[in-house]
């Protein structure tokens, strides 16, 4: 079938999760995504991963996770014969992406000006810390950071407890999916146009975003919404939304109505609380009274009586539960693709599903200048130049 | 300035959060979107808030959040005149949004089908918690719970307490992002094809989708992750990364050279435990003694020699704090619009920044029906045709 994004080039100097991530959503989608590497070590997050464990022995699961279906260049960016190269290939790519430090792609020769010179058709997208001027510009723009910066850390655990940060890269993620939606938005526009453009997405402006709800009641009433001292879920909402202890793990029960919960618990005592100050006001003695209630059950049972009910609820699963969650598996979600070092790696696939233009793994993460020559000679570069700049170690092919 | 999708209309199903994010994402960028909502009560999240409170009197701060440059127009969507309405105005629209639960669209006469039958140009995106079939397909799909069921909350917090959900909608918005990731890809396809096509987006996808990081070294190595039982900040991180305490606060220190935290604390002692593997092992109790260290310090004080050495690490502060952060004024991140009932209602504004299609606020959040025959005249209903309808109550003209 046809891919949405087949004719969209991407040239990738992105590194680490913000700028891949992007790209992988946009290569799932169908772009080429030529992700430009340092010959040698390529992305520093080839190096990283949890607990010192590689996939196949040698390969960071981190790295695998955001690179699927992109082409690696190895590629001195620091050789004047690398500039005549890119912007060479800059001359038929339609997206230049990046998340290096501010200035550091100006100072390197790569700035947003040089590409707009060889192709004015160029979208040129950058992700930052912080964006690109300011007082923090300077500063490290790492997720947790940010998460500890715009409330949501301060926002998360309970009240007589530590601030505390999410499981899993968001900030990142989420600065990931605003170069997406910067980028498709203007390709969309140079249809029109023929005009490209300067993007610039930050991580701090992300998580922000995100927390609008949250941001918009504390900035009108001036007050902060006081994180709970129980398992409520959220600082602004009120009893029985949280989660709750069963003797055999944990659920997770959303709004619903209190009445028909404590109905479904068999405890009438606490209708008592049922009025929406009280709710709000005395939730963790309510919640610490439900709990009292919720243990005497078992996960299974507590469940289906709640959904009989069509009251919101759910399982707490790890994410090893995950990977056989009976809709999980329906939804086709855990799939896996061949690597030529790390042989079957399992990830989770495409998130949208699209009737005309399905997104798919087409190849798994690159070795570091596995396409180097294929690429350049797809560019119009001759057997000879590209010898040339092998031998003289200004580019690197690598082998699968 | 133009906007990037300045020539595109939305008619906008949606309620609550995940739909009228993405519909607020697309109308920054200057998209016409046409939120369709009940005579009287309209979107759900206009009724729902935290604690009880309302911008100026009325107004949810949720809704206010999520539904900036929308029309609205009240319609009701069981009278069979409704019927022939919107499918006049769906012949000149781009995309169709929604997000009931499956199957309701279809059985209001709504579904993807009979909008293709009038436009086949039309891309049609629906959102729901688990999918569209398989176990969960009738659950109600929550942002909370879906924290729950994909792992997220059971990598948050400490291996000793409790599993810990974000304080605030990822889910949601998360989802949103991938509605507008599928939308805008398939907007652009479109114009190579001339075909529109069907998108489903998920919340089980989406939150699956940004913990890959962590789902595939899970999957692969056939392991949890073990939360921490300190504040290191991520099931697989070791030491330093995480959440200090200091005399007035907390600070976060994310991934740095260990030797040159602890040369700018002054506990050599602590050099004792500087290799990776120990790093790892150890991180609960290296965390307690760099945090015996880190309270003898003022929040300013170490982060000024911490960045002095070029340690990675920030400020932790609340939502009320955020609002006078330097760097979030100095990138314009609290802006406001003026409302006709609830006044000037402060939100964070766009994140993403564009050298030619600047997106913008250009509308507040509307009253429900605020702009129903505005909308019904720009589509070419009569004056005879509205009064007809407004008469039977089958549209309604909301006064601002």
């Amino acid at each position: 079938m046809p891919k949405a994004l087949e004719d969209v080039t991407v040239l990738d100097f992105s590194h680490l999760l913000q700028g891949p991530f992007a790209t992988q959503l946009l290569g799932d989608m169908g772009a080429r995504i030529i992700k430009v590497e340092r010959p040698g070590q390529g992305d520093l997050f080839r190096t990283m991963t949890f607990k010192n464990r590689w996939v196949g022995g040698t390969e960071s699961p981190n790295f695998l996770a955001w690179n699927r279906n992109k082409q690696s260049i190895a590629i001195d960016l620091k050789a004047p014969e690398a500039k005549e190269v890119l912007f060479k290939i800059a001359e038929k790519v339609d997206v230049v992406i990046q998340n290096f430090r501010p200035g550091v792609m100006e100072r390197l020769g790569y700035g947003y000006e040089a590409f707009k010179k060889v192709n004015p058709r160029i979208i040129y997208c950058s992700g930052s810390g912080y964006g690109e001027s300011g007082p923090y510009v300077t500063r490290p723009g790492q997720d947790m950071l940010l998460q500890g910066l715009t409330g949501l850390a301060a926002a998360t655990g309970r009240r007589d407890g530590p601030p505390v940060p999410v499981g899993a890269g968001f900030a990142d993620q989420i600065g990931a999916m605003n170069m997406v939606y910067g980028i498709l938005s203007a390709l969309y526009w140079r249809e029109r146009s023929g005009k490209g453009q300067e993007i610039k997405v930050d991580l701090l402006s992300a998580l922000l975003q995100h927390q609008n709800q949250e941001m918009v009641w504390v900035m009108n009433f001036g007050e902060n919404l006081e994180r709970p001292n129980s398992s409520i879920g959220h600082p602004g909402m009120d009893a029985p939304f949280g989660l709750y202890p069963v003797k055999d793990g944990w659920v997770s029960i959303a709004m619903s109505p209190y009445r028909k919960l404590v109905d479904v618990l068999g405890a009438p005592d606490l209708l008592v609380y049922d009025d929406p100050e009280t709710l709000y006001v005395k939730r963790d003695e309510i919640w610490e009274k439900l709990a009292e209630e919720t243990r005497k059950w078992t996960k299974a049972d507590l469940l289906e009586a709640l959904l009989a009910a069509d009251i919101w609820c759910g399982e707490i699963k790890t994410h090893l539960d995950v990977m056989d969650d009976p809709q999980v598996r329906h939804m086709g979600l855990v799939t896996s693709y061949e690597h030529p070092r790390a042989g079957t790696v399992k990830v989770i696939g495409p998130a949208v599903k699209m009737s005309e233009t399905p997104p798919e793994i087409a190849r798994p993460a690159p070795i570091v200048g596995q396409h180097t020559e294929e690429i350049l000679r797809d560019f119009g570069f001759s057997e000879e130049m590209i010898a040339s700049l092998r031998e003289r170690g200004i580019i690197e092919q690598g082998e699968a």
